[in-house]
């Protein structure tokens, strides 16, 4: 397996427009930090114009941080004409397992809609796999479960890519899995890291989905290298937030090192 | 009276989940604001979860900055759910005086709910309690009403603590009342300055509420220092949100001075 | 034609209080940065007090960067309330070309209010106007209109001034053009830049109608000169938008230059 270092560089010059049905408190930085690396944001959640905005963008993210039934359906309505378009649909699981309306909504879109990646959290993943695991919230709980196995699951079950992040990032297409290191305590510790990870992680999609396991790794990877290079400038979470939006700004693919990518051998596939 | 001075350290140890139900304006603030100083935010503002997510927190905090209706359900489902489990619950009336269909979710709002603590500024408080103030927006104004006692009258009527936040702030159960001094006016060259102290509040009152009129003060006192400290290391307000924000994280407790609490001697209590 | 160069003095003395109408990802950003100039925002988005809001308020702003159809019937109400009272009413028409509910919105707003401005950049001006113009979702397109022109039509067809701002911005009430340089690239990197200026427009306006077309005017060449003089201190797109903020607080008349102001001869005025 050889990692594509170029996509970065493409993804500047083709600038894709990520259509971003998302929650009232990461919007902001998830269009900054769009903006900030390359692309493109438009956020667009109402019914009427849903399905129009996801045709004309490079690819759509449902985001159930701030859920509400109207924009459930403008989640599917998104979703289906990403799809039919052949854009890459990506769901965010915000506090996946937290209440019995996140558990029913996320099924109900898994089960209309047909995503090419989900990113989320150990909780959030373990949650849609159905495995104890101790959430907390929308932020990150810790468990008993083995939380790559969880994950492949969940890829298998739903034909789809699916990233854990976390201290090590676990991306999986269901058979193969890449674990991606790097990254720093204090993107935890600013609201919208994993938000804006799943924004981007479109962007990647949007310009190589040709091989998208390794588009995601080569994301993943870019985004915990931005995080490491902003935390060395930083004081704490305040100016950690400005100093990451530079560095997506400026990171290059060369930043991003080969001893970040762990390809894990698997046995069935 | 004694200081509680190890409330902000276990506060850190207990990380208490704070939901909001809470303006589009101040979400991202209030998110970044809570988890830089070690609790965690969960904004939830759909009458379809807002019980089960006030069940799940540590204490929930209704903000009527961007009414509408649908939220006014969601609030009172959250605030009877917090109450039920036990959890603070806090209101912060942003505007209160400023429009009809504002002054009459307050009065539903406190009619159906049993708040632990009401922080405003004075002209909301003011007009909580019916007396003159020269309100403007959602910005503090300038009158003539006592503040003092207009705010132990809202905390007698409402059986809650009440704190009026400015220049300097007050605190009261509605006989006992603390000024705290401190701060510094680029506090209110920031928006969401005095949303986020409700939700710190919040997250004080759920670590220890054993004396909630000494928890609130306490808050009071750590978030005036913050504003301080960072204002120091400021040129405007634009570096002063991001140096609030790193303050927030940094502060410890014998930051506070002992010489920011006044009692205010009470002769009828 | 002479320049006003006390109207920002004189905002900063009024306090204009500036009410939005807008989106979720750009509304702390326009708070922030009309409290860091001088202005005080109120955001209320509700069809149960938007009338009462605009009331109350020196402007308002109409922003249909998140559009559903329950604002739109609070900006009917806002709108009409404003200019019933006399204030300016300004629309930001955020992504107008991009779908058939976003064009069918801002027929409906130009057929029942009576704007004061309209700000936009050349797509979306382009897009009201009915000319060719390669809009691509919310950011600025390329094309072959003659924007100017295009501009002049809708000013014309609306009894109301229209700027476009871009790498050079442009306002005109029909007849009179005035161009306006200045600026840099890294106001075109942040989400909400374009958002702001419209707020900010509205509180100008707020101040000085005495002349409005030189008030949009003296604003628009503030507002690059901020730019400049932020970026000048900036390392990338995260540093610049806190040093916007503060410029916004410190920029003072005289930082403004002569030579960004271009008077445009017209044969018909």
């Amino acid at each position: 397996m050889m990692r594509r270092q170029t996509i970065l560089k493409e993804l500047r010059q083709a600038n894709p427009l990520v259509h971003c049905i998302t929650n009232i408190v990461v919007a902001n930085f998830q269009a900054n930090g769009l903006l900030a690396l390359g692309a493109s944001p438009i956020m667009a959640d109402s019914l009427e114009e849903a399905a129009d905005v996801a045709a004309l963008s490079s690819c759509t993210l449902l985001n159930i941080g701030t859920l509400n039934p109207l924009t459930v359906d403008a989640m599917i309505a998104a979703g289906k004409s990403a799809s039919a378009n052949g854009r890459p649909l990506i769901l965010d699981p915000v506090g996946a397992g937290a209440t019995a309306f996140r558990k029913q909504t996320i099924v109900h879109l898994l089960d209309s809609l047909d995503f090419t990646l989900i990113r989320g959290n150990a909780g959030e993943i373990a949650a849609i796999a159905g495995v104890a695991w101790q959430a907390k919230g929308v932020d990150v709980g810790s468990g008993d479960a083995d939380i790559t196995d969880a994950a492949k699951q969940v890829a298998r079950q739903n034909s789809c890519l699916v990233a854990v992040t976390g201290e090590t990032d676990i991306v999986t297409d269901g058979e193969r899995v890449i674990r991606i290191s790097g990254g720093h305590e204090l993107m935890s510790l600013i609201t919208g890291s994993g938000c804006l990870l799943s924004a981007v992680a479109g962007a990647f999609l949007a310009t190589d989905s040709s091989d998208a396991l390794h588009s995601v790794a080569e994301c993943l990877a870019s985004y915990k290298k931005s995080g490491e290079i902003a935390a060395e400038q930083s004081f704490g979470p305040g100016d950690f937030s400005m100093n990451f939006l530079n560095t997506l700004h400026s990171i290059e693919a060369q930043d991003v090192t080969d001893d970040q990518f762990h390809y894990v051998q698997e046995v069935h596939s």
